[in-house]
């Protein structure tokens, strides 16, 4: 089924869901791209109940994630998750001009799947989706889940801040060191302490391996832990080792989130707080507009003739603008 | 007069202004941790018209930067800029997290100055202040020129965004680099270029004063400039070397400020950009608020269900916030 390059977000889902290769990567486009094509595709992922779940994979550069996620692929492929053996990966670069798999070009995974047409592979930057990577990312899981994919990848290219909060918004969040003094400590440096569920030891034959370990285990005695423990996984992703281990503790952790009622729990509050990004990013867009309308001129001037404070202006603007809580 | 501890914004204010050494601690104390106090305090600082001229001081960590505030605050002490010779420093390090004076116990200028009662010296970190560094600082400088302080530096640590918004929103903007190929450059990728009124290269008795020089010279040449071209002097801060001709740029671009209007326009300004965060911070909050009410416990439900998308619960929630622009 060809689809037409205006099609509406409905055609291209319905055109998405029967494996066309062109409608689902401009669903895609339209939520990165934000505004109200963004919204219309937003609309009806949400009100097509998917059961995609999302694995994400951050950590330092030079980390391994690129190959882990190849690997991971594989696994995705051969093992799945709940029957189904397709899978995505969205390779977010917060700090890319550039989209829609365009800086993917050069990576070894392409190659290895590229003619597999049951991996959908995508890197995505923000273009102008209101709330950011925040709200972007977790809407184009939503659209790939909505179109039937089992198991979507969230890959960061580093650990910005930007990048943990994405990676941290997936069901199994994954963090990647390596071997050697330190990087569990960068780690959690980096906030990725307290987002893990599973570490990956990557390059785990290098020296240090055990250290890290040790610091990582350290670390973890010192955190406040819920009622799962992350797991420290070695793995040599270049060769393989490991990552089925890998994938049988990605399972686990699954199976201990739908066990215990989390995964819903935590979606729920996943969406809370997808939400409140919406929420302030719509408020600061109508600011904006209120404050470039000039409206707000004479209240300025008051300011700065001191007659005026801008909390005490705030309080004048705002007032009666939110309900009593 | 010796103030208690429990005194009130106002009759700290009147302290202050009669010279005493802990009322100005205190009022900059209640800025910093934001809440009710810091508005109160606020709220006198705008009525009280100061004619504090704000110096910022920002450049990467080793660049020089304290030794050359260290300078200034000799300058601003013997040639003043308005006939008076006090001066006030504010050192703004958001990554800390002690403030009042603490960080800065290790500078050489702390034994330089710290028995001159006319010079005043103060680290800043944001504690909770509603809006952050972008409107504790600037509240700070109207607390020390409602006291009558008519000269503050405002010196940042490092080149992170907050640190050079903040330097930024002073009257005169000191970007301070060092020779050596790329500095320029880098200078320019951390937006700096942008924010210059002056550019400072410190260290120019070492190799490659010449070469960046021109570098900064070039890239002025390539970028959109108002009606002032940005100067370049070269210092010694170690030696004090330039240092009077950097008083002197100041002084000029102070007069040249004042000459065309643009002091009180570019004040405005920076107050529209003030106001907007502090209302987009109160918004944020109410927000914060209304959401742990679980007030929308029940959207949020329905979001879960598949029922509602966010974007509609938005809709629903903001209609009738905003007056129509």
């Amino acid at each position: 089924m060809a689809v037409h390059r205006n099609a509406d977000p409905a055609s291209l889902f319905d055109a998405a869901r029967t494996g066309d290769r062109v409608a689902l990567p401009r669903l895609l486009s339209l939520v990165e791209r934000g505004g109200d094509g963004a919204r219309g595709v937003a609309e009806i992922a949400y009100r097509s109940a998917g059961e995609a779940y999302s694995i994400g994979i951050t950590g330092a550069p030079g980390a391994g994630k690129s190959t882990l996620t190849d690997q991971l692929i594989t696994r995705a492929r051969t093992r799945g998750l709940s029957g189904s053996d397709q899978v995505a990966v969205l390779a977010v670069d917060p700090s890319s001009p550039f989209s829609g798999g365009a800086i993917l070009g050069d990576r070894v995974r392409m190659q290895n799947h590229a003619l597999d047409d049951k991996v959908f592979i995508r890197s995505m930057a923000t273009r102008g989706h209101l709330g950011g990577l925040a709200v972007a990312v977790p809407d184009a899981v939503r659209v790939l889940s909505a179109v039937g994919v089992p198991v979507v990848l969230v890959e960061t290219v580093g650990v910005g801040q930007q990048e943990v909060a994405v990676a941290a918004a997936t069901d199994t969040t994954i963090v990647v060191v390596n071997p050697g003094w330190g990087d569990a400590i960068q780690a959690n440096k980096a906030g990725l302490l307290e987002i893990a569920d599973l570490f990956v030891i990557n390059k785990a034959d290098r020296p240090g391996a055990r250290e890290t370990r040790r610091d990582l285990e350290l670390m973890l005695e010192l955190t406040q832990l819920g009622d799962w423990r992350p797991m420290i996984i070695d793995t040599v992703a270049s060769s393989g080792d490991g990552v089925d281990e890998l994938w049988t503790a990605i399972s686990d952790h699954r199976d201990h989130l739908i066990a215990n009622g989390n995964l819903e729990r935590f979606r729920r509050e996943r969406l809370a707080r997808e939400f409140h990004q919406i929420l302030l990013a719509r408020v600061e867009q109508q600011l904006d507009a209120l404050l470039a309308a000039d409206r707000f001129a004479p209240l300025v001037a008051d300011m700065s003739n001191g007659t005026l404070d801008p909390y005490e202006a705030a309080d004048q603007l705002l007032a009666g603008l939110f309900p009593d809580v």
